[in-house]
């Protein structure tokens, strides 16, 4: 076997990575990557190496020097700029004059003769003269003339800044190309960082005669926009079938004049392109999509890629259902569960080209009318490759498009959605409420693998989550659930007006369904009830837009507290500069005190400076020193402290 | 863009791997390689896989079904027969039937109707059927009609066994097949486990008037069988340059007379396909091979690829090395020292291909005549892609050779010569000698991400190798760092026989050199000195042999003692029934004693029953019952227990 021409630099365990270049990294624009790789050669050889990396529209690629961390890790960092895919690789070589300088400066050093070594090395240098631009060859050339006829401390002083200046001129015959790496996915910061507000828009009407509609939920964006809100997210806007409709509390049949469930979608009305006509047209939901902009609002549409009976798929496209023996159509189930108001699309079908194609128009369609964000229902029950070729689709012509992927299922399943492609994740947050599970989950998400490419989204109810913790919570419990949401993920939504109004009751003991759910009925709230915690929310999203230590999730740390009631964390800017300290009673009804033990080395904090720690909340405004701190807090007032971190005195 | 063809079954993280596929992991012949994956579809549906492997010389792939673990987990167990390179696969699919099944049983426990259920369960079998082998057809279809007239207890009964019939015959046009897995390169046991020994020829006269010589080595095998040693490992055995040739103590010019270096190889006599006259003919290499095989050892020879001054490819191949300004050849440094015995090959040559076959055609030469095992000096001053060449090339024809790398180098450097093939490679053992060194560096060794294919090979001493532990140490620490040796790892060396006969001078103080090196000059030693620990040695030795325990690694697991001088580990066979538990005193001069805390449950112990020690180097019997048990040893006695753990009762 003939060997092959030898590339004898070693470039392993390049990061970020995600499953071996299999999928892709993800960060948003304004985020510096940081290529970390182990590169060697054999022998006394010193290395060199450059990360090299290019926006998927550019041509040529951009070069970001690496540098030695030691223990032959190497480490360069550059910039995302614009949203899509970016590719990085490592191309690594021999500096032969790096390690001819090496040896020489020793022999110097020892008083050994060095000759011949001057001759070689300004033979190396006047090689490397050949590759470079005329300036640097003549600079290159000069030292070399020099270094051959003398060797006094004027040379030796040169030799550092030559041997520097020749890495642009490497000798890449032998480099190795480490290409191989994970592609980089740049979405828009919003894909890491937003407040998520959902509501239904049958429910906004202000006039208790009639249901709420689109031009309502325009009403209601001054109210969403001041609570802080960055996403409006609707549940289906279209037209809702009427074979099977489901009555109040998931009756099986629903009354006449029931509306049934918003996700039983299509009706002889039109289906998943269409607008209810009882909520309004497609001008309203362009003219919504607007207005919301306008108060820094977007608005998120949900996509669930399944059919009412009465579906005008089902009769234009009979063979994207599976029919049963006895030639009727398969509704939703899993048994012995039956969900006769929904039947499932057949992504077996021979004739899935085709079905693919109409789902990916869907999508199209509502982008075509300006919505940006998409909330995805169960993704999990269509086939991964289906999301993975529609989101590539999409986003190989629109790159700002976000996917939130509603799938609250297996972990590995999760993960999948988002590495083909989701840009967010609903998760456990709902089902995590104790000390330990909050820490270990948390704990997780920002820094377990998945923290490449899986972008938490936490939600303390949805409509279909309403947890005993709130079920049997106080006003305390809500404030927390709430600070938790908030301030533990960059990304996180509340279920409202339902959740502000801490409506907490369940359809059956046991349940976690709303009673009287607005799944199945038209409510109206009075937003304006004494009890609302639309204030505190509005401070809370405040707190999170000034202080970009929220902003983002790797930070997140844990500090231990010797009270199992009490938990405490931080999050801290990229530079540093932002520091949020968190403390929260976990416990309903009582007073919980105790002391912090809060690691200041992690925060960039003096052991022996004291530091001010100012609460967000209420204002208050501390002395610490030192890591212990006493904190009490008691769930009848304020069950949270939000504090910001600065140390005191110093060159101000 | 046309939407690929679906393959739904997601399969990821596939184990055993190394670096993504990119390297083979190492297994010997008669190990089980247990595959594991995690393999899940999208929504309910139910999964099957497969692991297919093949030999590289096998054409079809064999089949070994995989089982599921939990948590979307699967796993798969295969024996690997034959030495060479397997790969493997995982082919994983829907499986239809399966997920019919489950639904089905549901509704007819739930006493719903399920008359189309079984209509589409009878259609999905004989679809199946018509995959099937003619006999397996006919039952699917006799049962598909059964199904389809009655759903009779019987039918019922009959269901599992039908759906775990046609798991033979799974519809593949949909399957995902994952083959981007590491190779698995399969050796013969003693790449795993052996006892090596290391004598220099010369020094083997027992006629203290002339040098040692190949006949000599010949006669000394009885002694090393006796020891119970695997593999009896020579120096060069080449002509030796004259040229700078290097005296006694490694002085810079040899006296007349004194035999030089064996590693600055090649003279007019010959270079690195010759053997040196004084010591020998090829004709002896072959009936010292052959005469060793005969008393269960391998001789394994050095490969060091480098050159003296007066080497015959310095005349005929001048290319292959590196001329100084004044056309002078360069000589072996390391600024500021210097080896003007020894001139490296030059691997930048343009030439490079003819030199990487003439390194080739050296090994090769020595295969063709009987030896199988090579020991490789300092491979970490070569490419790395020679050496991925020159093993891949040797492996081809012959895959039972082994190649030990010989590199005391950085951790990386050290893993990418086990990466691109190295059978074993030596270790920092030499210099871990504390309780949390010890346990540490085995602890990674035996369970770090490099178990999949660096194979450790641990020597107590090296003729480069002095430890100070060693010079400074008393009898007790020569057996104790044996034992380490022997027990922890299943691989080890020791440089004989001085250490045996505990030789332990220094060149001068701080030095690991030993003070009259036979690296440059000739010894006659006294094997019969009294104070020899060859008794000790084939003691341990023969224990390695009696107890599968001792042959593998990754079971190694320590456990702690409430003394710091008191070092306690075990190893289990992988069947469970051999069980080895060592208790060493690291202290040299003072009797230590402690409780040792075993973990009997990582042990499959019962904390119960009660279970015998028995020491297998003083057959002492001790009856034990519980994790906490007393010992104390003395260095000046034995300050080893090699105990064999055994329970005691139950149903013998």
């Amino acid at each position: 076997m003939q060997p092959n021409e030898p590339q004898r630099v070693a470039v392993e365990h390049a990061v970020p990575d995600v499953d071996g270049g299999e999928f892709a990294v993800k960060r948003v624009v304004g985020d510096d990557v940081t290529v970390e790789a182990v590169v060697f050669a054999d022998g006394h050889n010193l290395v060199a190496a450059n990360v090299e990396y290019r926006h998927a529209n550019e041509r040529d690629w951009r070069t970001a020097p690496m540098g030695p961390l030691g223990n032959d890790q190497w480490a360069a960092a550059f910039r995302v700029e614009r949203a899509g895919e970016y590719r990085f690789r490592i191309v690594a070589w021999i500096d032969h004059l790096a390690t001819w300088q090496q040896g020489f400066l020793r022999k110097v050093e020892a008083g050994q003769d060095v000759t011949l070594d001057r001759e070689e090395g300004a033979a190396l240098v006047e090689e490397i003269a050949k590759r470079a631009g005329e300036r640097d060859a003549d600079a290159l050339e000069t030292f070399a003339e020099r270094l051959r006829h003398s060797s006094d401390k004027r040379t030796l002083t040169r030799l550092a800044r030559i041997v520097e200046l020749t890495r642009d001129y490497p000798d890449r015959a032998h480099a190795t190309v480490r290409d191989t790496t994970s592609p980089i996915w740049v979405d828009q910061p919003l894909a890491i960082c937003g407040a998520w507000y959902e509501l239904f828009p049958r429910s906004t009407s202000l006039d208790r005669a009639r249901p709420g509609t689109l031009r309502d939920v325009i009403e209601r964006l001054p109210y969403v926009a001041e609570l802080g809100f960055d996403v409006l997210y609707l549940p289906p806007i279209h037209p809702i079938g009427t074979t099977h409709r489901k009555g109040a509390n998931n009756a099986r049949e629903a009354k006449p004049g029931e509306p049934g469930s918003p996700w039983a979608i299509g009706s002889a009305r039109g289906g998943h392109t269409a607008v209810d006509p009882d909520l309004g047209t497609l001008g309203d939901v362009q003219q919504l999509v607007r207005a919301a902009r306008k108060q820094g609002l977007e608005v998120a549409l949900d996509i669930a890629f399944q059919c009412s009976p009465d579906h005008p798929w089902i009769r234009e496209h009979p063979q994207w259902f599976r029919h049963r023996p006895d030639g009727s159509i398969a509704y939703a189930e899993n048994p012995p569960k039956k969900y006769e108001d929904i039947v499932p699309l057949d992504f077996d079908t021979e004739d899935w080209p085709a079905l693919w194609e109409a789902l990916a128009d869907v999508v199209r369609f509502w982008i075509g009318h300006g919505v940006r964000v998409f909330r995805v229902d169960n993704p999990h029950t269509k086939p991964f490759p289906f999301w993975e070729w529609l989101i590539a689709e999409i986003h190989a012509t629109n790159p700002n498009i976000l996917f939130l992927a509603e799938a609250f299922t297996r972990p590995h399943v999760m993960h999948r959605l988002a590495k083909i492609g989701f840009s967010q994740s609903v998760t456990y947050f709902t089902w995590r409420n104790s000390k330990w599970e909050l820490t270990e989950y948390f704990e997780e998400l920002a820094h377990g693998p998945g923290a490449e490419y899986f972008r938490p989204n936490v939600w303390p109810n949805t409509p279909d989550i309403l947890h005993e913790t709130l079920q049997h919570g106080s006003r305390g419990t809500f404030m927390v659930r709430f600070v938790l949401a908030a301030c533990l993920s960059a990304a996180y939504g509340i279920y409202g007006p339902v959740f502000e109004l801490m409506v907490r009751e369940a359809r059956e003991e046991g349940s976690e369904e709303y009673l009287d759910s607005e799944k199945y009925e038209i409510h109206h709230w009075d937003l304006d009830a004494p009890w609302s915690l639309r204030h505190f929310i509005a401070r809370v999203n405040a707190i999170r837009r000034a202080h970009p230590a929220l902003q983002r999730n790797s930070s997140l740390r844990f500090h231990s507290v010797d009270n199992d009631q009490l938990l405490c964390w931080s999050k801290r800017s990229g530079d540093g500069s932002d520091i949020v300290l968190c403390v929260v009673n976990l416990d309903p009804w009582h007073a919980q005190a105790g002391w912090t033990h809060v690691d200041l080395g992690a925060l960039g904090l003096d052991w022996e400076q004291p530091f001010e720690a100012r609460d967000l909340l209420t204002e208050a405004r501390y002395t610490w020193s030192g890591p212990d701190n006493f904190v009490s807090l008691d769930p009848r007032s304020t069950p949270a402290h939000v504090l910001a971190l600065t140390p005191l005195g110093g060159a101000e």
